[in-house]
Parts: structure tokens; sequence; C-alpha cells
């Protein structure tokens, strides 16, 4: 086992906790972002997006739709990471890079946007499950990458989503799926809380 | 930025392809449980549990559920990654080891029983959301320990859920979120598609 990622998964915790006076550069953003586009998505979809809440005025916006919760002011951003439902629409512009560079035939993609089109149209519940996959598995990618590069993160799921996109203009295909604050820990680093043993929810088949 | 797990995410890719005479220990697959429950979830709700498909039976009855795919029956091991969606029940349970090991204060343990069960019960899509936001974060973690190990992985969403959860005997507290198939790689190690640029998925407000 690779003992640098071991490390991280555990020693990730999240944070209540940010440094207000620290701030993050647009590389580290793009960089964060980069990686976190590496999660796997069905199809490839890339059925996700990302604000970065960084000004004073949007910080206060996100913070009045996610019940007030300070760690949105004192970190440096929160992502919200948003999810696409008709994501078969944007299919064939998400595999372009690789049929491009020559690693997805043509027809290939030309069939998969036929297959998503056929099991996501006019089924929003997959649309909405498939949304929250892609989005939350990018989220995953994105607060390990922030542990990789010594900053701290908190995901968040109390929020109002109906403010959170009527502040931020999310159309209504999109949704959001989570909120990610991404800072420097304010002070010293808490453990991660024990978890239920692995025999209380695996099970052999 | 931490080399490996920056190596890690850049390099782990879905793959269709794996060794049917590979097989993965006990071991092995208790650790990538125990990684994986190391992800975040809403109020550690731990909303989840894992079923590992191994045996030449349980796989065949997997892959029947999921459009035949080759890739349950070739690969050592496939988990159902389930999520539970009356998750405020089983708190109680599930913040019990912080508790008990006194890093959480039962009175804090218990007002968030309280606020988890007055904003989930009753409401079916905010408990189906969270089951897919906490399983999809849980599977990701699981997919790059799998890289740690030296394995290769793929999530699949095509699934028929309904057959999966009578095949299974999930209840009906419970939703299968994502299928992860993790062995050894057939032949060789494909590049990971590209994806869309940062540019046409970050904006900064």
């Amino acid at each position: 086992m690779n003992e640098a990622i071991r490390t991280i998964i555990e020693s990730r915790v999240s944070s209540n906790y940010f440094d207000a006076n620290q701030v993050i550069t647009d590389t580290a953003i793009e960089e964060l972002v980069r990686l976190a586009t590496r999660a796997p998505s069905a199809y490839n979809f890339q059925n996700w997006k990302f604000i970065a809440v960084r000004s004073f005025a949007a910080k206060s916006r996100l913070a009045a739709a996610a019940f007030g919760q300070q760690k949105i002011r004192d970190a440096a951003v929160s992502f919200i990471i948003c999810g696409t439902l008709k994501a078969y629409e944007q299919l064939p512009a998400a595999l372009a890079p690789a049929v491009d560079a020559g690693l997805l035939p043509r027809a290939v993609a030309e069939s998969w946007a036929r297959a998503a089109r056929d099991a996501h149209a006019g089924n929003p519940q997959l649309q909405r499950d498939e949304a929250f996959r892609s989005g939350s598995l990018a989220a995953m990618v994105l607060m390990l990458a922030a542990e990789g590069m010594g900053l701290t993160s908190c995901p968040m799921s109390g929020f109002d989503p109906e403010a959170v996109s009527r502040e931020f203009g999310l159309s209504p295909g999109e949704v959001p799926v989570m909120l990610v604050a991404v800072g420097h820990a304010s002070s010293g680093k808490f453990s991660q809380k024990p978890r239920r043993a692995v025999r209380d929810v695996l099970s052999y088949k």
C-alpha cells in the first residue's frame, strides 16, 4: 500500500475552523479543479461545474443560503459543486477532447451519446442520482487533493438548494450537489472521528 | 503538492479488463472498506454498507442485474456500495465510537441526532441525495485506495437497482448507490481520457 495515499485518507478531517487571513491563489484553485475532474463519471459525462466562492460579497450570499455557517466566511474559498441534470445533452462536448486526441473513436462516442440519451431522457430521478454520484466523486478527489497541498477542507450538505441556485444563477438543469470549503486550518489539526467497525458495514457474497 | 497523491489521482483509470485468475485477500478487502469509511458524511452518518461480491454464484447474479457486464465476472471482487435512507435512525450507533472514545460529548451527539431527524424525517428526496453523496464519497476513496494498493477499479452506475436490491437482500431503507469492481488489470494500463478544460467548468464569484 502506498503510504502517502493511506496517510492522506486517514488524516483528512472535516474542519470547522479556517484561518480567515490566508488566501489561496488562482493557480491552486485551478489545480484543485483540474484534479477533481479526474474523477470518473458515467460515460465520462463530466456532468459537473465548480463555482469558486471567494469574494466577501459572494461568501456572504453563500453563508446566508447555508444556515450562516461561519466557515464559509473564514475559508479562503468554498466550492459550489454543481451537477448537470441533462448530462446526455452535453456528452458530445464532454467526449470531444478524447475524440480529438484519437483516444476514442468518433463512432463509439456517438453510440455512447445515443445510449445515454436512451437511459436518461425522461428519467429525472436517474439524472439527479447521476449528478449526485459524479459531483460527490469529484468532491472527494478535490478534498484529498487539498489535503495533498497542505490545505484543509470541509464538505457541507447543510444548505438550501433553492437559495444557492437562485443566488448563484444555476439553470433549471443544474443542481448544487455539495459545498466544499477549502483553506488553511486555523488552529492545529483535529483527529478524524472513529468510524464504525468494518465488520459492521461489510458482508461477503 | 504531494506527488504521490497527484500521481494516483492522475493515473487512476476505470478499467474494463481484469485478470480473472487473480484473487484479493480478505485482508485487502477489509483494508479497502476501512479506508473507504474514512470518507466524510453529513453528521458522520456513515450511512453506507458494502457487499463484497466475489463468489462465482454471486457474481453471476450481480452481472445479470447489471446488463451482463463481463468485468463483474472477471474482477476479483465487485462492491455493491449501498446507502441508508433513514440514516438518522442509526446516527446514535454511528456516533457511539466517537462518544465512547471521549472525542464527542454525549450531549452533542444527541443534539446531532435530533437535528438530523428534524431535517431528514419526512424528506425522502434529501434521504436519497444524502445516501448518494455519502456512498459516492466512500466509493471514490475506495478506488484511490485500490490504486494505492496496485489494483485497478471500475465504478458502474449501469445496473438495475431493483434487481440488485432483490438479489442481494437490501431492505426498503437501503439503496444501491454504485458498483465498484476491483481487481488486477489484465493487460497493461490504459491512459485516463482527457477531460474538458478547467476554464470550461470553473467560474469565480
